[in-house]
């Protein structure tokens, strides 16, 4: 079986330590380090712009998975790129105007667009950037409120990530603070609890894509001991 | 005669490695950290927010001089005062309509509330704010267009130092990207220029307290050597 994909994310680090930061999440197990990028005005809260991808891109290579809860997506396409930003994936709240050409503009700066929808949002509203020609190639559904890190799990967001699932097969699926469901339900990304040094995060729900994940304990300083592998550790199995 | 100040922007730092590059300034001479803070509305740029302050308050104790070039300053106060922020700077025009309860909510915080101005707006503007019973403890003049490191330095805006010294001739003026007058002119402080390695910076101006700076030529690693002390190093004497 595929192995799972974790892609922890970097709210949760000491951002007066980045680099270190993103070499242990990388020591530890993370295929994937997830940025949140926050302006203040798409959520109510300013987290960390371009110049600090920029700067950690100087100190690694991983896969930088930056998910922009900003207004304005389209005025972060080229620095972003510059910066050295791997995937781009955009709010459809914030691009119902202009997602096509945005689309078009981060694949043109070599990055792998997806999008992201805040869980008021009708998971239909995202099936024409996934039919399109110029498609993304990722859907982040979120599973808390985007702002802050901590927020509740809403298991009923399950239901857009199992629609997405049974509508396109190899599509990847990405939810925020919980799972990652790759090509063809092949693997899964579990993004990290706000504070990795606080108590242990047990999530209980069923994947839409034939996964089941049935509890899971994990710290931040255990992920290389508990890298997931469908059907094997910390209760993940095929149902 | 008294000691300048320096306050080098960690905007020019390495923000994968926050907490030893503001060491690297104290240990340098630095006497406070500025910290640029950037939501992408107020100028076309989106740097660091609370979470970084508060990540980098755990590493030191060193005074942060924030200033916040976000539209909606208020919003601020809480996050700011909270993660750690010694100086709470904002922009008069993103706060004509009230600042004189973000002044008193920044106090409530146990920061020092100061003012800052874009270089199109009239020095006029902040006498109010200097004037007022809940007065700021301080005016950031700007002497570039906001936004980005490494900008020209408009030497016209320090006729804007120069009215504001006669006026109040112990207020604190600091000027991002040049120049800070102290209490009754006693101190400067000069923020470093973008890239700190970068080929040396020169200015040339007179200074509207009485200080004239000839030529200033400095690197981030020479502020040891170079510390200011006015009269002595550097070009700087009283004219």
């Amino acid at each position: 079986m595929a192995a799972a994909k974790i892609a922890p994310s970097m709210l949760s680090s000491d951002f007066s330590n980045l680099a270190t930061e993103a070499q242990r999440m990388l020591d530890c197990g993370a295929d994937w380090l997830h940025m949140d990028i926050m302006c203040s005005h798409f959520v109510p809260n300013l987290t960390i712009g371009a110049p600090v991808i920029e700067s950690l891109r100087k100190h690694t290579k991983a896969y930088l998975d930056c998910h922009l809860m900003v207004t304005n997506p389209l005025d972060y396409v080229e620095p972003f790129g510059k910066a050295g930003a791997s995937g781009f994936t955009f709010h459809i709240e914030a691009a119902r105007e202009n997602w096509n050409e945005l689309i078009q503009k981060i694949k043109a700066k070599g990055m792998k667009p997806g999008v992201s929808l805040k869980p008021g949002t009708p998971i239909e509203e995202v099936y024409p950037l996934v039919e399109g020609e110029n498609h993304v190639d990722l859907v982040l559904v979120m599973t808390v409120e985007p702002g802050f890190g901590g927020q509740k799990f809403m298991p009923e967001m399950m239901d857009k990530v199992r629609k997405l699932r049974q509508k396109y097969p190899s599509l990847d699926i990405e939810a925020s603070h919980s799972l990652f469901l790759g090509p063809i339900a092949s693997f899964l990304c579990f993004l990290l609890p706000y504070d990795p040094n606080s108590v242990s995060n047990v999530i209980n729900f069923v994947l839409a894509g034939g996964w089941r994940v049935r509890s899971i304990n994990y710290r931040c300083s255990s992920i290389s001991r508990s890298k997931l592998h469908c059907g094997r550790e910390l209760g993940v199995w095929r149902s």
